[in-house]
Order: C-alpha cells, then sequence, then structure tokens
C-alpha cells in the first residue's frame, strides 16, 4: 500500500474510532416477509463541516451522504460486500471499535453466504449481541430472546 | 519519520478532525491582573469508550484526562510550547481543521515571545476570531469589540 493511502486510511480510520458507528441491525419487513439484516459503518459530522464527509467518500469511494433536520451530516454505508472491503481496508488501523469491526466482519461474510440456516441466524444474532453491547447508545437494546423472536427463532 | 509513528499521528489527525477541539481563549485573571491567553487542544470520548484518549495520550507524551459529570472523558493539552509541538506534527495530516490548526500555531509561536505589544495583542484577537468563526459552537460567541475589550485595547 502506497504511503499517501496509507495514511488516509489510517486518518479515516482514527475518525470512525472519534465519532463513528458500526451497526448491526435486523430490519421487518413491511410485506411480513423475513425481517433482513441490515450492516452500516456511519460518519458524522455537523453540517457545517461536513466536507470532511465529501472526502472520505472520495477516498473510499463509496457511500450516501445526508443531512439530517437536526444539523448533522452523516456518511452512510451499506451493502454486504462493501463494508466487506471497507471494513477490510480500515481494520490495521482501528484501535478502539475493533471489536465492533471485526464482528461486523464476521457477520457480513456470513450475510454473502447463498443460503443461511437456522444456526447461521443464531450466530448473527450473537455478532449483533456483541456489536450493541460495545456501542454506547441511550435507545434501550434489544434482548437476545427479542431478537431471536424477530426472526421466529424462539422454542 | 516511520511508518508506524506516520500512520498513528495521521489516526490521531483523523480523531482530532472527527471529534476534537482546538480553542484560543482569554483567561481574567482574578486577581485584576492582565488578562492570559489560553491555547488548547481537546479529544473528547463518551467515558465508556476512554481508553482512546489514554493511548493517544500516550503517543503524544502529553495532556491531562478528566472525566466529565456529563459522561465524557476529555483529553486536554495546555502549553504554547507543548501546543506548538503536537500541532507541527499534526497539522500536515489535519484536513478539516486545518485553518484552526494553523491559526492557533501562528498564535502560540507568537505567545511565546518574551514581550508582546499592542499590535501583537490584536493580532491574538484576529486569530481568536479565525478560530471561533471554524467552530461549532452553541455558545454565543465573543465579538472584536468585546475581545478588545478584555484585553483593555479599546479606544
Amino acid at each position: 500500500m502506497g504511503s499517501r493511502l496509507e495514511t488516509n486510511v489510517a486518518y479515516i480510520a482514527g475518525f470512525l474510532d472519534g465519532d463513528g458507528s458500526l451497526m448491526l441491525q435486523i430490519k421487518k419487513r413491511c410485506d411480513n416477509g423475513r425481517p433482513r439484516f441490515m450492516a452500516t459503518i456511519c460518519f458524522y459530522q455537523d453540517t457545517h463541516h461536513d466536507k470532511s464527509l465529501f472526502w472520505i467518500k472520495d477516498i473510499l469511494g463509496i457511500g450516501y451522504i445526508s443531512k439530517r433536520n437536526d444539523g448533522m451530516t452523516e456518511l452512510r454505508i451499506n451493502g454486504f460486500k462493501q463494508i466487506e472491503k471497507i471494513l477490510k481496508m480500515l481494520l490495521p488501523y482501528i484501535r478502539f471499535k475493533k471489536v465492533q469491526a471485526s464482528t461486523l466482519l464476521k457477520a457480513v461474510s456470513l450475510l454473502q453466504r447463498k443460503k443461511l440456516v437456522t444456526n447461521d441466524y443464531k450466530k448473527l444474532v450473537d455478532y449483533m449481541l456483541t456489536i450493541q453491547s460495545e456501542n454506547y447508545s441511550t435507545k434501550k437494546k434489544r434482548t437476545k430472546y427479542e431478537l431471536l423472536k424477530v426472526l421466529g427463532l424462539t422454542p
């Protein structure tokens, strides 16, 4: 890896550790279909200074930027394959969200398999619990039972 | 600069751009003496994840860590000479707080002179205004007139 790219990637890892999030969520479908998993890497910055997010988007070559109505701008990266690529690049430089990052990486590799069995879903629930226990959040967290229930995996 | 140190410094620059502050303030003295200038570099993290701040402190070899009572921990670096050293190191990698960083660097070099004349104080006020116009803050900002007044430089 060239030195300039390497310092850019280290910089982005620092930015993510300082003020970003790594998320793995279950989204219910409107049509009562099987719930789907959503993986997200998100960078935030107040809208007055959101140039940084456009630069990160350019360097990573991926993501969507949106202005929230609370004065913040988000750069959001979704998609299992894209997240896998970005995490593999950032992981050597991430220091403090290492557990979340490596767990999310395991999840997105699993989620790219053609067919998932019950055991895979149970693994994904464990990954979600690991990631959410590392994330600091004011929102109420779902319990393992609640997550399994959404997936129809309770006894 | 060795590659490991270089990526560490780029990482810290990213962390600062994501969630840090650069400040130049005037502090009134209790004893009615001449107000003094204070330069600060500050890194924040919620207290649950403040390991990052201890690591940054170790790498930079400087700073004070304190827990605030709102669940946040701060790493605070003060001192003109120390700030000058740190900013010179970080500046090549800082991307979005570059104006604040280079202005604060000019201020701390000036503040290390043995004797400051009126014109220097006026320059410092301009540096403060530049830095505060770049910083996003919910606090009311002081005007140029108010700053000059604190320093006894109004006509």
